[in-house]
C-alpha cells in the first residue's frame, strides 16, 4: 500500500474503531447476530458485568447499530435487533472468525465456524471489489485523500 | 443467523479480538499497511504513548502478525513489516474503513478511501464465498459447532 500523509485527515478506520472497536462491543454484536437478543441472555452468554453491558447497549442503540423492540409489556422488556448499519458489520465478524480459525490455535474447547447456505460449505470469505470482482489485497490498493468539501 | 449453543465453545471471534481487538493495535496495523514502519514515525502518526506502542508492537511480533527487520546497525534500529497472517488482516481494515465512510459522519477534516488499482475505482468491498462466489450476508449463513477433536 502506498504511503500518504495523514495530516488533517480523519481516518474512517479510527472513527469506526472509536465506536465499535472495543472488545465487548463486537462480542455483543456477535451474539445479536447469533440470535441472543435479550439483556439477561446477553449477560450470561458474555459473562460481562451488568453495568458494562448496559453502557455498551446504550452506545450501540444511540449510534444506530442496534434498535430496541419491546417484547413484554409488564414489566417492559426489550430485545435488541440489528439495524441496516448493524447488519453491514457482519462481514467484519466473518473475517475475524475466519482469521481466528486460520491463525490462532484453539484451546481444548470446540470452535465454531459458519456454513454458507447457498453452497452448504464452510464459509471461505473472500473480499472482492464490487466494480471489477477482483480480490482486494495489500498489494493492489492505494490510499486516496478525499478533499475538504 | 440461526441460534446455536455456546456452551463449551471457543469462539474464534473472541480469540481474535483478545489478540487484536484493541483500538491501538488495529491502528498500528493500519499504519503499517500504509507504510509507516518505524517506531518514531508510528509514535508521531498515532499520538500514542511510547510505553503503549512498545507494548503493542511486542504483542504483534510475539503473535506473528508483525516481524522486525533491521534497517540500521549502529545503533540498531528496526522496521516492522506485516507477515502473511498480518496481511490477511487487511480485509478487516478495508471493511472498517468502508463502514466508517458509509455510516459515520465525518467531522470538518477530510477523510480517506482506498482505490482498487485493477479497476481504478474507489474500493467497494463485497464479501463473497470462495466456494460459490455468492455474497455472505446475515441471512445466508448459519453457525456450526466444530466437534471436540
Amino acid at each position: 500500500m502506498k504511503r500518504t500523509s495523514f495530516a488533517d485527515v480523519s481516518c474512517p478506520v479510527a472513527r469506526t474503531l472509536d465506536l465499535i472497536g472495543e472488545w465487548w462491543t463486537l462480542l455483543i454484536l456477535r451474539d445479536v447476530f447469533y440470535g441472543v437478543r435479550r439483556f439477561d441472555k446477553l449477560l450470561s452468554s458474555l459473562g460481562i458485568s451488568r453495568n458494562v453491558l448496559t453502557d455498551r447497549l446504550h452506545t450501540l442503540v444511540e449510534s444506530g447499530i442496534l434498535e430496541k423492540q419491546i417484547y413484554q409489556q409488564k414489566p417492559e422488556r426489550y430485545e435488541y435487533h440489528l439495524t441496516e448499519s448493524g447488519r453491514e458489520l457482519l462481514p467484519v465478524l466473518v473475517l475475524l472468525m475466519n482469521w481466528g480459525n486460520r491463525w490462532l490455535a484453539t484451546d481444548t474447547k470446540a470452535s465454531v465456524e459458519l456454513v454458507h447456505e447457498p453452497c452448504g460449505q464452510t464459509v471461505a470469505p473472500l473480499l472482492v471489489c464490487h466494480h471489477c470482482n477482483k480480490q482486494i489485497t495489500t498489494r493492489n490498493v492505494r490510499l486516496h485523500n478525499l478533499e475538504l468539501v
